[in-house]
């Protein structure tokens, strides 16, 4: 069904007008320039990228924006973590206004999480907001930073301390660009997958189930029908939801992101990728809701076997349980009271954020790994 | 009526469920924290001021946050528009993570336009958006700055090129607080007063020329019955208009600053107030209204006739014609075919942008000053 042809659908957000095409398309690189032109009726175009995906996807990005009448320049980062903060950005409208961008014009995120988040923060105060498109190049930007319409920037006490929500026009998701994405990363993307599953789409985790072996392999048809389905998915969620009320059904999507936030920060960030952290996060957050919320054995097990199919951890890398703790109490969700858990009554039936006591926290911790 | 006691009064925003409570209260300052305190469940605050202001006004603003139980802390940044930058927003990002500001957390900034700018742009992007109250402390900022949540910042480039728009909880006026105030500076603000009622408000303009005198010596009273009014009659369009729509009602309070802006610019923002180029680009504009759009001669004279007993400057300093132009076609609110002036065909009634034709608007500022 939908391991072949181009796919697109449109979400539409309560609070206002706006709405994102999201478009899923092998190859469709070579086709971001009539994309874009169909949304936006810019006369230039920045288009924001890292220098290694710069290196292998901006030329045809750019001549294809050309060809579509848009008059394009490129802006190449550089790569990794830390160009998402605050001098990037400045560096980012610097060029913006060099270009002489107006209100009508055009930013297009072309690169993973960092350069689609702080490219759609720019555009989202640049002017007090331009439009944008996005082009994930990872799988976890392609199921994860595309739909939703957090952008931001981290800040050296933490990460996405600042920010805004703007939508971008577009999604460009090209399945072709995960053909050159290590398998580390893939894996790490997949577990994305998994969540949006367990959290909102019980047909998507059994989909999953079907196919993990494919997945875990790679088959690019395979992985494109996982990002179509994570995405609608993720659409109805926040399209109900889209500024995170207080108890709103977004937070059902923060499923194993309690702990894995937590155990990225307690790890500086690095050694753990977001989806490795969030796979452990989600092994602990099915004991609590087994324990807790009723979730049915069996399906605990599901979730855990299908994470193992794919490649990934079981179990976190030794991490004293002090320093977990203290990083969940400084998530920027924290409530005051303690720390709230997304749990799972059932699959795909993700809960609001519970408080879950302290001490049936430690005892998780320590069977997943911490070191008391 | 409005020169005495307390006035107060509740902005409500079209957009969404957001309003702005108004206070304008003589010697209000140290009522702070109460105000803060009704309108906020916040355990912490911070306090950002310029360190002139901080010096004469910043310990009382903390006491009075502190007896309403508020655990406070001040920013105190260097004075003068180059504060309002990228690098202060950075400074201002991380002082707020390091005070631990939660989302349910208060930003408080106690200033002219520069701080208040700032500071709440700082609160718009810190954690997606905390909540601010604003103390404005000059005349220009008590009635310019409060209502309508524009925040930003400048860019090497341009003026408040960057920005969002977050409606702040409150906003305090303390009338007292302008004794202090430069005559120039108060001279400046005035002019805002005045291009309010031309453009929204054809009663406040009536009574502004009842009180030019008093306006002019600084009667507190009298300047803070003009604050109350001109903040009503602001708050009554922005309401209907939040975010500028195209077209939209909240444009005709850019009336008299296409020229303002584009002299402000001309001069590298050195010299001329903000107040004295918009007081001089209304004659301009009171000019091309006669001309073109039917304001009665005699409107246009009561205009500048109150522009003159204000103080405010009749023609422009000596500027090359072409600078202007130019300067006037960088405005971020150029349209593509040329420059839009906001015109007014009576007196409150200010219309939608036109485009006004380069023969017209040429001799209108060789009339008023610009060096061919």
């Amino acid at each position: 069904l939908y391991s072949a042809g181009v796919i697109e659908f449109v979400v539409r957000y309560r609070a206002g007008a706006r709405t994102s095409r999201i478009r899923i398309d092998a190859g469709g690189l070579g086709r971001l320039g009539a994309f874009a032109r169909r949304l936006s009726g810019a006369g230039r175009v920045v288009l924001v990228s890292d220098r290694r995906v710069a290196a292998l996807h901006g030329a045809p990005a750019l001549r294809s924006l050309e060809r579509s009448g848009f008059s394009a320049g490129l802006v190449a980062l550089p790569s990794g973590e830390r160009t998402k903060r605050a001098a990037a950005l400045a560096r980012l409208w610097d060029r913006f206004a060099a270009a002489r961008l107006d209100r009508r014009d055009l930013v297009v995120a072309l690169g993973g999480g960092v350069i689609g988040d702080l490219a759609g923060f720019a555009a989202a105060t640049y002017l007090r907001g331009v439009d944008w498109l996005v082009v994930p190049t990872t799988l976890l930007a392609q199921v994860d930073s595309g739909v939703g319409g957090k952008t931001g920037i981290d800040l050296a006490a933490g990460k996405n301390l600042v920010g805004a929500f703007h939508q971008p026009r577009g999604v460009l998701v090209d399945p072709g660009l995960l053909r050159t994405l290590p398998p580390r990363q893939r894996r790490a993307g997949l577990a994305e997958v998994v969540k949006t599953g367990m959290a909102a789409d019980a047909a998507l985790f059994a989909w999953i189930e079907r196919r993990a072996d494919a997945l875990a392999a790679g088959e690019v048809g395979t992985l494109a029908g996982a990002v179509a389905r994570t995405l609608r998915a993720k659409a109805r969620v926040v399209a109900r939801d889209e500024r995170e009320a207080e108890g709103g059904g977004r937070s059902a999507l923060n499923y194993g992101h309690t702990l894995g936030h937590a155990l990225e920060a307690a790890h500086g960030y690095r050694g753990l990728l977001h989806g490795e952290a969030v796979a452990i996060g989600m092994r602990v957050a099915g004991a609590l809701s087994q324990r807790v919320a009723g979730l049915a054995p069996e399906s605990r097990a599901a979730q855990d076997a299908v994470l193992d199919r794919l490649g990934l951890p079981e179990r976190m890398p030794p991490t004293p349980l002090a320093r977990l703790l203290a990083a969940m109490r400084h998530d920027k969700k924290r409530a005051a009271a303690g720390v709230r858990w997304v749990l799972t009554p059932r699959v795909g039936h993700a809960s609001v954020p519970r408080l879950i006591s302290g001490r049936l926290v430690r005892a998780a911790l320590l069977e997943a790994g911490a070191l008391a």
